[in-house]
């Protein structure tokens, strides 16, 4: 009997030639990862284990990009506690303010996350990394800790739902659409404990922005991760960035599935998630109101990357925001940044009143950089919108891709690209 | 007898002939600002007055750059209130995020502050339109509320003391240095309730942005006001800016001061303010220990102007930021940092290791994006050293020119441009 693609990838790193869903593994990590919210506590309780070293200096990241440029006194001093902590340990991947980006943005572009590899952060969109075909899964500050030290962790096999996705998109309709379809399908604890495995020709078709942005928000719907097997694509993404070898662990074509979903992408039309969850999903021709915002987020580990403010840029241009919106662009990384900027999307924005912001989870996680008051809606390409998510509990996110939120920061209202001409 | 430029600016906003140090008037506004910290009081104050409309809708800016984008819920319900504040009551200068920048670097960029003109504003930097030949002074938020309904404010006329700058500056002396000179030289109180008047060959030779850098920190020797006089550079700096007309008013051959005061400033080399004021200044050279700086801060309503930048990133070209420092780069408006952008500094800057941010005071008064944790060190452009200025009660603040700030990035200690090759 063929395997899945988790239960391949966890197999691979047990020694164990076959494993089922329910099985408990302590499997080997690839790599670990925390970020300055998470890691200060991992450091914690790593120094309660009392070993005199980390398991293996390459393989821990540690990505200080919630509260940072550090927003307050209190996230100055945990970042000063984990950059010290990642100078005593000789940790090289510690990515301070200037070098830095989001992590979940950061690692791939650096080659650090690889297709068969485990991933655990200690962020839930560590999932993000399954779009790699690697198995990226959040975990908490504990688990950070223990791997650090052992370079292993537990797993608990988990069963697969396999979504084939057919057909062909729409214009304007990205992975963030196709993700917040399915989550709206099968809900916010659809997958919950499950993996997800993401395929079919639209996937295939997808570039490895689109599918990150899928795999990012796995989590969503519960999901342990989501993955996407590795192809022609993936192989050229990595080149010149991996980091390591790497071997290939994708599903066996007999894989046994817990649930197989087809969707036919065809019919999808840009997806909006409206307040206060994920899985409240409309498609932008289902929405009869007029939802009026005062917030436009572009950017974050969902959808800061460069495909995501190309498409912005292509809508924003020669447009200029609406009086009554602020609109915020967060690139993923200084990578990305400088490329958007050399590509002159950055000169749009500014031409059009948009706010660009040295990269940062910012607003998403309602850190700073674009707080929500009482009574504001935001449209953004963020992955939550729990009540308060965004700053105030009485404040509502919709979520949606670059080109609804770049369309409706012009219009000042939840648009579509072809409402702007 | 003559008058000084305080004195005839007050007079003629009075319609007085005549006016002497010592006498109060009661004097006609040109201008009056506020941002996110003070309006609010202000507006509250306004509503007590009971009126039902402002003095001049045209005549009032309100600038929300010290905690935006929105820091937090706080700072979103404070921007929140003035904004409805500038809607009801029509405010054209309104400035929201993504339009805006540091209050001090945005008005006279557009063209709202000109010579012969008093502007009140609710921030202590207000006297950075000295270096257009106004008036420029920071008043209490009460203040604020009754210009905004009156156009007027009770002024008690100051005494001037007149310094002379002689000679010609050294390479990478700036404004900067001059006015952290000169703070030093007669204290932190050394021109407390009084104006000052700036003048000599060397600020006739200054460009209008070190101009602007000296008059802002006025304030910081205590000064009511850090004037200029206006002359063609003025002129072309205002020319197709203006948004009004003006008539120049600068000091009469015979004006009477309190003191004058001669700098020669050949013998000046870059100077640096110790922790934790601004007159604790030494000169590069005099500074004999190694001092490592954890952050480098280049922007602010101080030198966050373009030539500010330029300087900066042709110290950074080709250099990489120490690894144990955060530099962190806030051009003042979005014009400059367009500007800078298409300059290429940004690709010196991103290539380097700097993170570049959207126009906010930021860290300048601890405010958010880049704040110091305990034990740290920054060397910074900005106006204010003092205790916890910048985060923690236990960090420190270097105050210094961009030049010094991006050369100590380079070598994670406090330097001179001389000494990166």
């Amino acid at each position: 009997m063929g395997m899945t693609m988790i239960e391949k990838i966890l197999a691979a790193h047990s020694d164990r030639d076959e494993l089922k869903p329910g099985e408990i593994v302590n499997a080997r990590v690839d790599m670990v990862l925390g970020n300055d919210i998470t890691t200060p506590v991992a450091v914690k309780e790593f120094e309660k284990i009392g070993v005199d070293k980390v398991f293996d200096k390459d393989r821990i990241a540690i990505v200080p990009d919630h509260f940072t440029p550090n927003k307050d006194i209190k996230a100055a001093e945990q970042v000063n506690m984990i950059r010290k902590f990642a100078k005593k340990y000789e940790i090289t991947n510690f990515f301070e303010v200037g070098q830095m980006g989001i992590e979940h943005v950061l690692l791939p572009e650096k080659g650090l996350t690889l297709p068969g590899e485990i991933i655990i952060g200690a962020d839930s969109h560590t999932c993000t990394y399954g779009a790699l075909g690697a198995l990226g899964t959040g975990v908490g500050s504990t688990d950070m800790a223990a791997a650090m030290a052992t370079g292993k962790a537990w797993f608990k096999v988990p069963p697969t739902i396999k979504i084939i996705y057919k057909g062909e998109l729409k214009p304007h309709v990205s992975g963030k659409d196709l993700i917040l379809y399915t989550i709206g399908k099968i809900g916010v604890d659809g997958a919950l404990y499950k993996a997800m495995e993401f395929t079919g020709e639209a996937i295939e078709n997808l570039s490895m922005d689109g599918r990150m942005t899928m795999s990012n928000m796995a989590i969503e719907a519960g999901g342990k991760a989501g993955l996407i097997a590795a192809d022609e694509k993936t192989e050229a993404y990595l080149k010149d960035k991996a980091q390591r070898d790497y071997t290939v662990l994708n599903a066996d074509p007999d894989a046994e599935y817990e649930k197989v979903i087809e969707i036919d992408v065809s019919q999808i039309t840009p997806q909006i998630a409206f307040p206060s969850l994920p899985e409240n999903t409309k498609g932008l021709d289902e929405i009869e109101e007029k939802i009026e915002i005062q917030q436009a987020v572009i950017g974050s580990c969902t959808n800061g990357r460069l495909e995501d403010l190309r498409v912005a840029a292509e809508i924003l241009k020669g447009h200029t925001v609406n009086e009554n919106v602020r609109c915020l662009v967060f690139p993923g990384t200084q990578k990305i940044y400088k490329q958007a900027m050399n590509e002159g999307l950055f000169d749009i924005f500014i031409d059009a009143g948009v706010a660009v912001s040295t990269p940062t989870c910012g607003p998403c996680l309602g850190g700073h950089m674009g707080i929500l008051a009482e009574g504001e809606k935001a449209i953004s390409t963020t992955n939550r919108n729990f009540v308060g998510r965004m700053g105030s509990t009485k404040s509502e996110v919709y979520l949606a891709s670059p080109a609804v939120a770049a369309a409706s920061a012009i219009k000042g209202y939840i648009a579509g690209p072809e409402e702007v001409k």
